[in-house]
């Protein structure tokens, strides 16, 4: 699994299978006009993250840089849409062939970004409107064949880092397999850590109980499939058109979720969970969600536990349930809650395959853009109902991420210096010490480090 | 098989399998919504047509009005979409439970009227170009899964008469159990006769030779679906929109054509293939036509022979073989043309799947309405290139089939009197043979009945 | 379907398919052994009989004679047994390629007669005792592969004649379409009329109801085999060793059974079944057994019917039901009878594939020898339990077939007069009215000859 | 993946599956019959060995003794036998349901066991010739169903040792991967170390491949699967009678074989291979044969080629290919080697699926008995066949191992001192060398334990 990073294999030709062997001619076109414009970059940029999939660094703008030659050109043929690639990454390549888990990423890649550029000229939908934007993503997850006829619900979405240690890794890959020996389905975000142990893990436990048809869901998007490239396990890719859609799909496709530690991110995401959980439309829905990591993380959980408690009461801990060290047990624990998944589906008869009736309020399904302005202005007073409060502090630790590692989020701290975030004071007592604790962990940024903090809570 | 035509089953719903247990919360709306408009009534009668299927009668009309409290409903279900029927007709059901097969069908039907009509709202396709016609027919295709990978060019459709003999009627099942020995699949416009006896034949070669994919293509259209019921063996079934893109549907899909005796309507479609393939762009197309028939049927493809060589000229003969009373020889001589299909398909990076490249000029793609006018105007000179003529030759025909049998043909009849079809006086001299000989032969109406003739030649 | 009598293919080569690959080298030198003894006439035999599939004869030994040059020879090749066929008929090629299921039966064949006169050989079984013999029935259905994992009981034998006439072909048909409807799977002693009709009803009836794994067992002997080709729908072939051996397969296999009109021999299968079912050990085992024909065959079951009654009692006739003119009645009943055999085997944890718990008398799992001493040693008193004087009435009908149409007993008519049937004299009567009405109804011979008794009931 | 030891499920019934479903009355009396016998005892042992699966250590008696209220029984059920184990292992269940692939694994047992007892006391196999041990190792295989159609030779035996250290377990792991990536199947002895690493790496291979019908095959037998149970990721396990049939399974059914570093008895099998490659009859034969290693075992190989330079000529190092470091290589090598595999079978029509035509001489079919006499009466001189001396080196390693670990060999050694091995003064100066840098080398015995030896070179 050695990867020479600069070896590139000089001509390779490859044939499309299942649904892109059949385009129409108005189709093929539309492929063949990618060949200059912003869509051919974005494509390739895509095609590369998957095919230099082992490579360690996830540094999308190093990676094309390390290949100025790397090309790819669409051909047809009369058995469907062929691709050539030129100076591709060799390690993608077995004696000359391209790896067939890797082909099959490249034809979902090419299978979205063709559909999403072609659907957002021919206006097929509304991306203005919430209900358009959830027949988007339905759509997306539909032509992905993530869907497997005649399965109950069994599919859990695993969140956390993807830069986690040796420890916790290991922990998610045993959870994984305790999964796996259960019958259930994995959906991470594609990368490595958290993203891949459980995956890895539920393969075994798949292949212990002879199971064939093992899902390994892999839900990304463009700007972040160079920095966490899809994983070997993952055999459905869909590749969403930004982080609030790919976020959608998690909580819709999914049955139920697990939060393995991870940094700011993680806990971002947990807020939206309970968020949308909390939403009172959403209150008879039983969502499975558990917080569980080793023992090393405990600390991590009990504090995201203490800060969600003062801040949005204790009623919304029972939305979830925090496990230590105990992969057996949130297996078990999981299964259950995939049972009452099913049992209220069925009673509701809401789809097994995608959770239209889940109720996700505008602020998540809308960008958030971190400028001082927004940030400053989000309202965390806690006179609100906890799910609107969810949804701002939410967008606290969205700002944090993009002042901590994106591009737009660190030339605004660059010029305006550090966010500032206004609230009561004992909230943002509480806050600033989560926070702190998160820097004290090395949950900041990745190890080796020193962390600069990008905000300041003012009371 | 006998159907006792009143009885009914009070009450069944029915499961969708496939793709229709997975459909977009808008999807199902549409659906809902057909409660009571016109979509809804296209559906209900559409339903009765395939749940009819073994009865005799062809007219649909007189099927509606025996079933006058049938009904279906949609029912939105948690794995996927259900149908409640009403008082549908008995024969469809063992034990009350429905035919898996009927099942299937009637999901098809589903499947293409809610399409099309949802897609007709959203306008997807322009049906006023001709790439815009030809991309619909793909797409009706595509979603009909009426493709297989991996197979090469192996699909033959059969025309030919419905009604036709006892001795014709086994003839096209040794062509077809010929074809099924030898691993082609076949599509037809469903319904009975020609449509039936090649499928038929073709299962039993099939079962013979162990192939157990064999596909029983029916393209039928809403106007005939219930006169001409999908027969028991399709096993693959797309309602076109209409006659056009039907005809369209079956030169693009197919790799060759078998045409055995039918009437008038028979002789259309010849004149139809014929303007197709002497269309200068498709004259390095290779594709298999040939005319076949029992003993009895010599006659009368020796006349049609006779009439188009005269009207059209010895060298679009070139384009058909006619071979009498050797189901072998046809099955050998088709399988050897598949051959050059593949071959050719392949130099040029033509789809196996669809045949894009074959030219339908603007007079076959767009319907003719036989208006005693229209019919008056056609321009049956011999100054003019063959496929132009062939194109207006068809027409003759097409409005005579229209005269005899269609409500909007009789209707012009009753009130203007007979066509008056004007041309030189040799060509109108062997039409008028060519016509007369149908009648003699008991081609322009069912067996038993007197003929009237609708049309007159004029020099 | 025209076969040329005298045509043949002057060499073919085919390669095994399944089992017949993995062959140890013991076996393939076995095989090679017979290239001129009499395993090796047996095995030419029964190929050319496959072979022939399609010929209307049913003279073993005409076939033989008109095909001198035929023969057949064993190649091991790497990856395993190859046959080469020399001047083979070539009613089983198309285009040279001989068709797939005839080359499944011609290595059933293979695979039975090896392993017959190899295990002979071996003494692995000791047909001297009944456990013996039930043992190497089962071992033969096994190597068949007629058992399908995961299938509740569904499967029914049809016994009844092999020249029947038209109208009560397709009754046999329509029986077999309306089981094949409700998923049932059919079994018979391979040839035509009463064994072909139901098979072929039933390919429809499993066509309908998207039924892909439908199973059509031939059970075959090699005395038979030739006079009754299995015909094309057999996917399932097993040569028994003899009559008898076919017999148990049947019974032990089969779930239930329907009786479609015959003549004599169909009378004897009667009798067998009427005496195996009325065995004390067997009462509780509920065996569907069903007699059926169209309206002109409901005499002959009367007569039957009345003639069973009187000499056996008419509690024997609860063992059977005679349906007339009504095939979805048969087919319910019938259905509605594997439930309970489903019921009683899942509660007595009998197997469902074969049944070891029916009790087989002696005298009918050993041949009975119709010399006329045996014949008149018969004991038809009614002073003894109804199944040993069921087994000896099922005697006297094998004895008449014997006399009417095979070697052995002719040979012994010619030389030693008709059969004298002893008996007391009301017994006797019955059973002279009974065979005399089958000479009326023409059901002792072929159709066009004239029969000549070949038995004299003495009271 | 945790393990209490002690932890039992006090009932459970397992129901078999595919073959073990349909067995014969005399072969369900045979298996009841086993209640109490010497066969119930070795079922009971190979049982608590596969369910014994994750545990560490490789002692067959503790692991009894640890469960001393374990039993197994059978149960005949209508569709097929059932096992109702008492007190079995906790490891093997999951929520209180056996795992697939150790119920598979059960199953696998119980057939080898039951055939075994009972074909031996049919006597169906001649185990006093070669022939008919040759015959019992391929039926042994074929009931295995370790085959699998269509398939061209791909399939790899590694050996090696199953207690290396974990840079070397790695290093199989890397060349699995690398031969799974190129479509190669692994068969190894069951067990861990170097029987499980390229296994792991394999399955990883054919994820990426998208291949899902790679062959995991154990071969075992009941001294050892005690010691070595089939890791988890075995799919076919046949447990061979002993391991003679052992290593003769492995080279007839095996196309290519990798040795990875391991103890003495890796050398042992080493010389095995030799000894058998070196026959004349044999050396057409293109046997693929790889040692290999990471840059640690440079010294190990190194050591064993000099010696086999040395003992049997410069002409049998051309039998073998060393390969240091790099797994690519060696899988490229193999891949190569199995292309030749397949020309070679192909043209002289042996069996893709077992070498029938590799000549295994009488010495390394019987069983080595390692008594003093024995040890000191091998012939060692070099003016014999290279091959004749071979198997008798290979004795030599054998009685090491023997007086190493096996109850015999150390038996003799405390009651007769160490083993005395006569040779010339040069070959075994070489002999005592190698054996001294085993020594040096850890390889003689566990980690952590001092090595005595059994053995004294007498010149």
């Amino acid at each position: 699994m050695n990867c020479n990073k600069e070896k590139t294999v000089a001509k390779s030709i490859i044939a499309a299978r299942g649904g892109m062997t059949l385009l129409s001619r108005d189709e093929v076109n539309k492929m063949l006009e990618m060949g200059t414009g912003s869509v051919h970059a974005l494509f390739r940029k895509c095609c590369l993250a998957v095919l230099n999939c082992d490579a360690k660094e996830d540094d999308a703008m190093a990676v094309l840089s390390r290949y100025p030659d790397f090309d790819v050109k669409l051909l047809p043929r009369e058995r469907g849409i062929h691709l050539e690639f030129v100076n591709a990454p060799s390690q993608a390549f077995v004696d000359g062939k391209m790896i067939s888990g890797i082909r099959d990423s490249i034809f979902s890649v090419l299978r979205d970004i063709i559909y999403q550029s072609s659907e957002h000229n021919d206006g097929n939908f509304d991306e203005t409107t919430q209900s358009g934007i959830t027949n988007m993503v339905f759509e997306m997850l539909r032509r992905g064949e993530v869907h497997q006829f005649g399965k109950t619900p069994n599919l859990v979405v695993c969140w956390g880092g993807h830069s986690i240690n040796k420890v916790e890794y290991q922990y998610t890959k045993n959870v994984g397999y305790q999964l796996g020996l259960r019958g259930a389905d994995i959906c991470t975000g594609c990368g490595t850590g958290a993203m891949k142990g459980p995956m890895k893990g539920a393969s075994v436990g798949h292949a212990k109980q002879r199971i064939y048809d093992g899902r390994y869901i892999g839900l990304t998007e463009p700007g972040i499939i160079a920095a966490e490239a899809p994983n070997p396990i993952v055999n459905k890719l869909v590749i969403m058109p930004d982080i609030e859609k790919r976020l959608e799909a998690f909580v819709r496709l999914g049955h139920g979720i697990i939060v393995f530690p991870g940094g700011v991110g993680t806990a971002e995401e947990i807020l939206y969970l309970i968020g949308l959980l909390s939403h009172p439309d959403n209150k008879d829905n039983p969502y499975p969600f558990i917080m569980t990591g080793p023992k090393e993380a405990e600390e991590y959980f009990r504090q995201i536990d203490a800060f969600i408690r003062f801040a949005l009461g204790d009623e919304v801990a029972s939305l979830y349930e925090i496990i230590i060290d105990d992969p057996e047990k949130v297996a078990i624990k999981m299964v259950d809650g995939l049972e009452r998944v099913k049992t209220y589906r069925s009673d509701k008869q809401i789809s097994y395959y995608f959770d239209w009736d889940l109720e996700i309020d505008k602020g998540f399904q809308f960008p958030f853009v971190p400028t001082h302005e927004n940030m400053l202005n989000l309202n965390l007073s806690q006179d609100q109902p906890v799910n609107i409060l969810a949804a701002d502090l939410r967008k606290v630790f969205s700002g944090i991420v993009a002042g901590n590692v994106k591009e737009f989020g660190r030339k605004q701290i660059q010029e305006h210096g550090v966010y500032k975030i206004v609230g009561n004071k004992e909230l943002m007592n509480r806050l600033d010490t989560l926070l702190e604790s998160f820097i004290d962990q090395k949950r900041m940024k990745l190890p080796g480090t020193e962390y600069t903090p990008v905000f300041e809570v003012v009371q």
